[in-house]
């Protein structure tokens, strides 16, 4: 079975996923008479396809069983979709940067903090929410509206699964 | 100087103005194998007149001096505003149901717990992010695109501040 080797969430390798989400590196300005420091505009909300328009969500994640076994992914054709966590607590992201149906070696995996979300643009394929702690919610921007908008892709049994360990 | 009454921020007392966001009292169903609940679509995102488009942007706001004189309000014609706290503090809200300019005595002040967010309705007159601790963050998804979407109303000075003590 393929371990995938973990590494720590940065904007720049996430770039061809879609964007992390953080105050850490990113251009701000002052608003509300200097009370208030504005980060503006941090992620492509992609949702308008097709009459879609965003819709805001809480997702509440419980851990899987270690390792964790990674036997399909999903990806979005008609929106983006961002994760933004609300407790200060890792969690896992596993991607994958092929157009065509993706195999465990095609998979690569972040550990990112509870001070950073991400968006995944449309058509990126990416395993639902994985999280290392108990009842670890995220605000959720997706997009809602008419139209088929999940595809889902499981994994041959010969290629088996990717596994991932914390 | 009137003096507000601030109660906590309940959904039902918050229906004029917008939706709060908050997993207590929301609906939810089960996905991503039964490893995560989804509370879905907790907010009317409008902000799609006039070519307009959902940011996902960071604020962070600083507390005011105490007690928090309250002494403009404003709102946004063409796009709802939901802001959803990063670190379990409360913070506070000052709203008014008038189609027209308020004055002080058309204030209501309520204060939500970190694990609340609230969505402004367009034209909804409020008051900027008002927090009590330092560094307090919010995820806010607004409007962006062409088209004036601020108005801003200050009290006259006969009217004086509104305030309040937390």
């Amino acid at each position: 079975m393929l371990s995938l080797n973990i590494r720590p969430l940065v904007r720049d390798e996430f770039v061809r996923f879609g964007e992390v989400i953080e105050i850490n590196g990113a251009k701000s300005h002052s608003i509300n008479e200097g009370t208030t420091e504005r980060y503006h505009d941090l992620a492509n909300v992609d949702v308008s396809d097709r009459k879609g328009k965003a819709l805001i969500n809480i997702f509440r994640g419980q851990p899987r069983p270690q390792p964790i076994e990674i036997r399909m992914m999903e990806r979005h054709p008609i929106g983006s979709q961002a994760f933004y966590p609300l407790q200060l607590h890792d969690y896992l992201i596993v991607v994958a940067d092929k157009v065509g149906f993706p195999n465990p070696s095609d998979l690569h995996a972040f550990r990112a903090t509870g001070m950073q979300g991400v968006s995944y643009r449309k058509n990126i394929w990416h395993h639902p929410l994985l999280v290392i702690v108990p009842n670890h919610d995220f605000l959720v921007i997706d997009r809602g509206g008419p139209g088929e908008n999940l595809e889902e892709h499981f994994f041959e049994e010969t290629e088996g699964p990717a596994v991932l360990r914390v």
